[in-house]
């Protein structure tokens, strides 16, 4: 379908036809932007919210600032489409994370205009800060870096790093611009929260400040002694209140604000001045997410990516199936969660601003007490989750699979090396699918099982993550003293009928799917569903495999695997993760530390970036959806030599 | 050498001791504990300032407090040697850091009195958090947990992802103790160094607050019309003031302080009334870094962790070699850094907070405006590098092996995935020594060798360290848009004379160090001179091996493992890392993958938590020191049917 920009957006192809038009031009401008970003997600779908929220700002700051050469770095990139828009990518946009399209986030390669690729929150400070120094080294002066981050990426730690970097380095020129709109994905949590909230309600900051000074104005006229108070007072209550009195300002960064975001002739005015002024500095400017589109400023959370729907009336498209269909794993999870808690007192649930993405909601509902959202933080996440675990609580700490690089050290340090019993639910692994390489789940496998004291399952359907969450509970795991990693993908399983009685698995076995006698195939978690419709596409070719679920890479099923070598001399090993390191480098330990010989076939992701599409398109160029892994079956039977 | 301790302390073998006593014997026994410290580390070695800057704090916490049941926390944990003491160690203190002594930090393996293990940065407040809200749980409200945390440690993220959460939790029963002295290992940095130092020196924040009090009461003499302005002007400011003018109240943290940390009595009266004051709170207390010992108030960094000295004269015993030394590792990154520097304009340095043990002090002397300690922050370190070599800077990023595990997301999602040719020297890579398991750099080539778009290399001596980061700053190199990690130990090296001139290394290329003909051994970096022992031992026994220094695990050296695979049925693999898909995977990978069906046995860290010792001690006990290679070796050609 074709989206039709209006008259002046239409003009625009980069941001210098932006810049020739009046500012006079530019309300009409973000007009026809949001109009145009309501056009294009209604029938296309993608991430909605956000970027509706910062139309005035993305108009602004291209209209104000020098891009390309002023660096612009948009923080996770959720809020980046009118920005993608005016930056010459308007006519590849309906492409927009599709397999071969444009991505989502802003992306290096893509374009001159997206300056740092982003895609995980809180990174956008210290590449602003990074480019800013790199310039200055370089001789250029006039470069100017602004870094557009959100009040729930604010509490990412490496933010206040960045900020307490940049606030010693006082001749760096940047500009954070802080968009407080009081959400993440879900409502943003924590004291920064309401501290952003004090400084933009009733009593702000700058009607604080001004009646202050026009207090001690107004002390002079009570003569000679009042004077002297006053000027007793005045030096260090000025270093309290032009510096202290803001959090920001403690950290050494000017702060102006906080503004409208959606008045677009103040915020041009406003970047206009501070241009001039040098130093790190912050603009405080508040938003709505959603901002010009009723129902999207009325539920924010579902309209953050809301998938197709009528523009007109709101109606978020919805397939309705004819039969039923099975839960996503993100359901089956929250689900379960409060079915355990229900029966297990000690157990609790913690969430990195997650709670919606990972249905931690349903617990967060059920027993509000007992569930946790920290905010986007899962370094303290993972640390918040040990402490509870040495007091005994059975902790489901919740983290997507790609965020979970983010907490390593802590599950190094302060899970693992103390042997406390945290339940750690990587969701999202393996392919991401259309968020690309950012949010691929592609190493979870490699750098978890080199950890001591660590147990790393994942479950082929529905059935399998109930139970592997029933058993990571039991008194009997939790007294093993080790914590258990259950790894599982974005989106639907294989049961319609899913509600299974909880069944205890006994740690590190897998299970034989199918037995064969040509090949035997090893999968790991939801990708053995695929092998299953491969060995029916090798049946039909004459070939015989057998396929055995790993369930647990960490412990092996070692008993399994000797039979495994034992009988076949042919071996495929499938996983949704990387080849270096992973499950087929695990089973590849095992042969060669046991004295098989096997010809062994690794199928994974490969060591490169592999970009965004759906998830089968990705297994697919990968070589390992149904047909891939029977190809390669094909191939290692059919082969008279192999090298 | 016995040490005694004084006439209190000698009465004290368990906090309940310590709490019999007197308040007024509190200063005495602070002397003595003060005293039994320097005695032991002047003559064992050890961490030293940090302890002594806190013997009055460790003191009044354990009076005041009801340890174990109260919960007290010390982060990263160099400073708890007074706490050790009295909690029943003081007997097998000697022992410290030794192989199979107790370890220099809190463990809670060690004693219930260690609530949490410590080593890295900043973790204190999530893991009190999480305590305290696991004891809630259970119903336990009167027992307190207390986090004792740095002010270089509040710099990490995730001491601040931590209060953001901790702030919204009003009900919960924390107090963070911020152990101000203005240093990390080296001078603390960053703008909230600044911070603190202005809330504690002349116009504090407690004196302004008193004194605009006093305005606000006296304006009151002035009549009615001053009178309306306090009224209207006293709730906003009282609101700025009270709440937030101070950072840690803008996170909603009740703040008290400073107090000055070396007035016992003062700590313990405070300390009292803080106990009775629920929910989250903050005690900023003013210390002196090797308080007490002059020579160590004077340079605090030299004493940090001094080696063994003359108590009196407070003079460093050294070691004065008869001939010329190998230089430690460090030294030659150092000193090779600022040469590279002065040939390459492009060539930047970044460093967490370990500008001295790093040696990136070279370069911050010779270059300021080119060399970058960003505080204790690893992410942001990562990614401001990234940030940095967008604009063309060729930056070598130097972090701890350990601490690289803090900014692995960084690594993943700034640097590899968007191509940036960021140099990562991982210092302390493999067994870190007596800092033990908390320290050790054992993962860094599991995970980082699965990450697309990364080099990872290791040099076998400082020439080759020298080499390997010559030609990571080559344009050719740079050009190749792949990151470049070079992992090596801490320690001495092999080369007395290691000033050796630049020589370009081809990327991806190995080299034979020997020719044999029973068994190859493949060896990655410094650990490869053990193999050098080794090959002579075996040749003492009639067996001839080969040696192989592989020098990059990634890309691997194909040509070279070819040669092996095709000439050898028995192959060793040894690495000072661990052995779940390590550098000996990545050979076994190869091997497969190729159809080799060699023997092959990997030598390196197994699969549990190594303790502290002398990394001799620790390579012997994992079966990797020249004995335990030559011995597999032996094993391996004697064996008549392999198993």
């Amino acid at each position: 379908m074709l989206i039709t920009p209006g008259k002046l957006l239409s003009q625009i192809n980069t941001p210098d036809d932006l810049r020739k038009f009046d500012s006079a031009d530019l309300p009409q401008v973000s007009q026809e932007l949001r109009q145009y970003i309501i056009d294009l997600v209604s029938v296309y779908g993608g991430h909605f919210g956000a970027s509706l929220g910062v139309v005035e700002l993305t108009v602004a700051l291209h209209y104000v600032f020098n891009t390309p050469t002023d660096q612009l770095i948009w923080d996770v990139g959720h809020q980046a489409y009118g920005h993608k828009i005016l930056t010459g990518r308007r006519e590849v946009f309906h492409t927009n994370r599709l397999y071969g399209g444009i991505s989502g986030f802003p992306k290096r390669k893509e374009s001159p205009y997206d300056a740092f690729g982003v895609g995980h929150s809180s990174t956008s400070i210290s590449g602003a800060l990074g480019m800013a120094v790199g310039a200055q080294l370089k001789g250029l002066k006039n470069q100017h870096s602004i870094a557009v981050i959100g009040d729930g990426a604010m509490t990412g730690g490496m933010a206040f790093e960045a900020m307490n970097h940049a606030g010693s380095l006082a001749n760096t020129n940047m500009l954070i611009i802080l968009n407080d709109n009081c959400m993440s994905i879900d409502p943003n949590v924590g004291a920064l929260k309401e501290y952003l909230t004090d400084i933009t309600t009733s009593h702000t900051y700058n009607r604080v400040k001004e009646e202050v000074w026009n207090l001690l104005g107004k002390m002079s006229q009570f003569g000679k002694s009042a004077r002297e108070i006053v000027s007793r007072v005045e030096d260090g209550l000025k270093a309290t209140l032009l510096r202290q009195s803001n959090l920001f300002e403690s950290l050494n960064l000017r702060y102006f604000g906080p503004i409208d975001g959606h008045d677009v002739d103040h915020l041009v005015h406003v970047l206009n001045d501070l241009k001039d002024i040098p130093g790190p500095k912050l603009l405080h400017c508040v938003t709505v997410k959603g901002k010009g589109f009723a129902p999207a400023e009325k539920d924010q959370t579902k309209w953050h990516a809301p998938g197709k729907f009528d523009k007109i009336t709101g109606e978020i498209f919805k397939k309705i199936p004819d039969t039923p269909q099975p839960p996503r794993y993100q359901e089956v999870f929250g689900h379960t969660l409060v079915e355990l808690a229900e029966q297990n007192p000690k157990v609790v649930g913690v969430t990195p601003a997650m709670p919606s993405g990972s249905s931690m909601n349903l617990l967060m509902k059920a027993m509000p007490e007992r569930a946790f959202d920290v905010g986007i933080a899962e370094q303290h996440a993972v640390t918040f989750s040990a402490g509870m675990a040495t007091q005994g609580s059975v902790v489901f700490c919740n983290i997507y699979s790609t965020f979970m690089q983010r907490a390593y050290d802590q599950v190094v340090h302060d899970v693992c090396i103390q042997e406390l019993p945290v339940v750690f639910c990587l969701d999202r692994a393996g392919f991401a699918g259309a968020d690309g390489p950012t949010h691929h789940g592609a190493y979870d496998i490699a750098y978890m099982r080199c950890i001591p004291n660590m147990i790393v399952a994942s479950p082929m359907n529905e059935q399998e993550l109930r139970n592997m969450m029933y058993t990571a509970q039991l008194d009997e795991t939790q007294n093993g003293k080790q914590a258990f990693t259950i790894r599982y993908p974005r989106g639907e399983g294989m049961m319609p009928q899913w509600r299974t009685p909880f069944e205890k698995l006994e740690i590190g076995k897998g299970r034989k799917v199918k037995d064969g006698e040509d090949v035997a195939i090893l999968t790991i978690g939801h990708i053995g569903n695929y092998a299953v419709k491969s060995c029916q596409l090798l049946e039909n070719a004459g070939i015989s495999a057998a396929h055995y679920d790993l369930r647990f890479v960490k412990p092996l099923d070692e008993e399994l695997l000797h039979e495994v070598f034992q009988k076949f001399d042919k071996v495929i090993t499938v996983e949704d993760g990387c080849l270096q390191g992973g499950m087929g480098s695990a089973v590849l330990e095992f042969m060669v530390d046991h004295g098989y010989t096997s010809k062994l076939k690794r199928l994974g992701i490969p060591d490169r970036i592999v970009e965004h599409g759906e998830q089968i398109e990705l297994h697919r160029e990968c070589g390992f959806d149904p047909e891939g892994i029977a190809k390669t079956a094909r191939e290692m039977v059919h082969a008279v030599v192999y090298s």
